[in-house]
């Protein structure tokens, strides 16, 4: 085993080549999705060669699996940070904005939702785990059912399921356009139906008379 | 030119021909997506030669436009129906129904709705027509506001790109599940959380009075 000194470098030189590696997978996924993405296509965008790769990853699937489950874990360790002290309903439309953010600047992000979803990962019996801003959406409004802030007719779990699925479905539509905005601005039309829907008229009245309209909205990059 | 008598089952072959190509096709596209679709397997489908092929269609790209083309007619048709004179609300959930149980029903709906959003298509530059469903929704959002049963804050247009988002996202993220009843429960989720947010409570008192909840459910097959 070589000194300390000498094994350092190595472990953050293999750290460095796994993020290169992921980085361009990622990019690889979410231009071309699982199907048609190839290793090859991978190793020439990362300059790293067959030997390395095999180093870390032992196929492309493992590589996909790797990508789904880091965002998995980005994405939790995010819905966990401490929130500034707003209300949950308050703290759902921060992170709405968050997972824009992130979605329009980051293609590990894009590739990760790609993969989630895509009928070729289902086809090539990948297990991906659940996609979690579902989960997320459920758990902030199930803790703001617990303060009280939910019309008494709503069931957080469809009602998480509704949000995924019009932010899921933005995506796809707006896919076509590839204007950025036009899926920050349909997030934005399905809180502004929603919410009447979702909260009780105290905490639509605090909301209405708040800046949400004119916060400053995701972009990308 | 031959006698009528011999002319006829010609072009009553040539029919056939034709619309044997397009369900394989439909059955190809929606298997395998755009990208991976391909020609040589859409003819072992039909077992149509391709001589037979070329004097309908000129390439892949000209089969996917036809599918898409024909759907789309096909949901104008739907949508210029005579009503039994519901209002427009009630009609649009008919339609909803309508629409799913095609979907679930047919190859060639879903292969038209997958090649719409798929970004292999937007990417091969194929400029297929805007999908329909989001038109038919925002033609009865307005109708139904014309005859005050919207309620005074909904915008009928950014409220069907809603209704049409969480459509196309349901049928994404019940892919994997593959079990077609998840669509339809899905979108039953979502009616229930929208209609209180779109419609006037008269509307909604009524539709609650009726048996909506109870009605046959869309199935597959």
């Amino acid at each position: 085993m070589p000194p300390e000194s000498l094994r350092e470098p190595r472990q953050h030189r293999a750290r460095v080549t796994r993020e290169a590696i992921m980085r361009a997978a990622a990019a690889e996924f979410d231009d071309r999705g699982y199907a048609a993405a190839s290793l090859g296509a991978i190793l020439d965008r990362t300059g790293v060669t067959k030997g390395a790769f095999y180093f870390h990853f032992s196929s492309k699937r493992d590589l996909a699996l790797a990508i789904v489950r880091e965002q998995a874990v980005r994405w939790r360790r995010l819905a966990e940070e401490p929130t500034t002290g707003q209300d949950p309903l308050t703290r759902l439309l921060e992170l709405s904005d968050v997972a824009l953010s992130l979605f329009l600047g980051s293609a590990e992000v894009r590739a990760a939702l790609r993969l989630s979803y895509e009928r070729s990962v289902v086809d090539a019996g990948l297990a991906v785990p659940v996609p979690v801003w579902e989960g997320i959406v459920g758990e902030q409004l199930r803790a703001a059912q617990q303060q009280g802030l939910l019309r008494a007719e709503v069931d957080p779990a469809p009602a998480a399921r509704v949000v995924n699925d019009a932010m899921v479905g933005a995506r796809t539509t707006t896919e076509g356009v590839s204007d950025s905005p036009g899926l920050v601005a349909r997030v934005d039309e399905m809180w502004r139906l929603l919410l009447p829907a979702l909260a009780v008229p105290a905490w639509l009245q605090r909301w209405r008379a708040g800046a949400w309209e004119d916060r400053a909205r995701p972009t990308s990059g």
